[in-house]
């Protein structure tokens, strides 16, 4: 039993548009749309968890209907922090995933996430407990602890971009959130930087130059093209 | 006095195509051309020296004339690693470059290079010894030790992209060369990895999204969209 948690939080700020990203239409239907339909569609998820605030819960549940998504559970508070979130998507995740279940969380701005990373993440994380999908980083990477001047260049080969969606055991990665303080869930920056730093082990999956994250114009432009192709 | 050094001996196999990438015309002109006009017309370089192999010399050599580019001061030998055309480079710059002027070494294959950043870069190699621009990095920068599970989530608030062209004061970069082993030369990563390994200050001035490198295809069509702007 499977679980996608979708992120549909975020406010969108960068995007200079009035409304959050992820509802922004692109061929008459909103980018989170695109997700749900992949997640609805892949035969190893069982149950869709959106993780929104609730002024946008009844736009999202109209899209449920016109997409016809089957697999929806429910919806789970919006955080103030992106981990806050995945914590809120977690617990709701709980009503329908048992421990040893999967849950696969992922970015409602990211409409381009292949069946193969799914796959990849689901069987990573049942077999190692985490998974997330990496790209190589191709750029020279230099460290300057004061922004001025350089201090170090970082070894390329051992840098790995983070992707979404990332997936754990529910069991293991939600009792971490039950543990640990609320400014250590505020402080966490890498969903999975809170998994493998109290001993879960993540494993590094193929991810895709494809999988964007929808975040400025350009991307949304980028998404367009993709599209058309 | 400054010089501008270019760096063309790429054979560019990372492209598919049969001629090195900073060859393949745009708009009628190879896109080496795009980055001698700007260094031509950039009031503070005095000479331009290229890094190429001898077998395209005379192609340069015909777009040297085309494109009206006066500050051409002569040619580099292609070398077995970027540092060592970097390194010839250097040698040929000496014959029209001081000791205390500065040499700004670019990548012909980055035909978006601004004004700004060239002057940017010359100022801090004057004053600091050098100086390169960078941009933030906008992944979120996993380290991994074997590229199969996680060691680490890197602070991005540190990270630097490092982009081309970078500047140095001559006559300490090219020490740094003359003192060091073939085998360091042939080890470095970073243009100005060799300079601040050897204690060198490298100052980081504000790079651009847009001063793109192109290595494959859709980089090329990205510069063609920008130019179409």
């Amino acid at each position: 039993m499977n679980t996608a948690i979708v992120l549909s939080g975020g406010i969108g700020s960068r995007m200079g548009a009035d409304q959050p990203k992820q509802y922004i239409m692109v061929r008459e239907r909103p980018i989170i749309s695109y997700c749900l339909e992949i997640f609805e569609k892949h035969e190893e998820i069982d149950h869709i968890v959106i993780v929104a605030d609730e002024a946008w819960q009844a736009f999202i549940e109209e899209w449920l209907k016109k997409e016809n998504i089957t697999k929806f559970f429910g919806f789970a508070s919006a955080g103030r922090t992106r981990q806050h979130s995945i914590y809120n998507g977690l617990k709701v995740s709980k009503g329908c995933t048992p421990d040893e279940g999967v849950v696969i969380i992922h970015d409602a701005a990211r409409p381009l996430v292949s069946d193969q990373i799914i796959s990849d993440c689901l069987h990573g994380a049942a077999e190692d407990g985490g998974a997330m999908p990496v790209i190589t980083v191709k750029d020279t990477v230099y460290f300057s602890k004061d922004g001025a001047s350089i201090d170090q260049l970082l070894d390329r080969s051992c840098l790995y971009a983070g992707q979404a969606p990332e997936a754990f055991r529910l069991g293991e990665y939600l009792a971490i959130h039950d543990a640990v303080s609320d400014e250590e869930i505020a402080a966490t920056v890498g969903t999975s930087q809170i998994a493998y730093k109290h001993g879960m082990k993540v494993r590094l999956v193929k991810g895709s130059e494809r999988n964007i994250k929808i975040t400025t114009p350009e991307d949304l432009s980028t998404f367009e093209t993709i599209l058309s192709e």
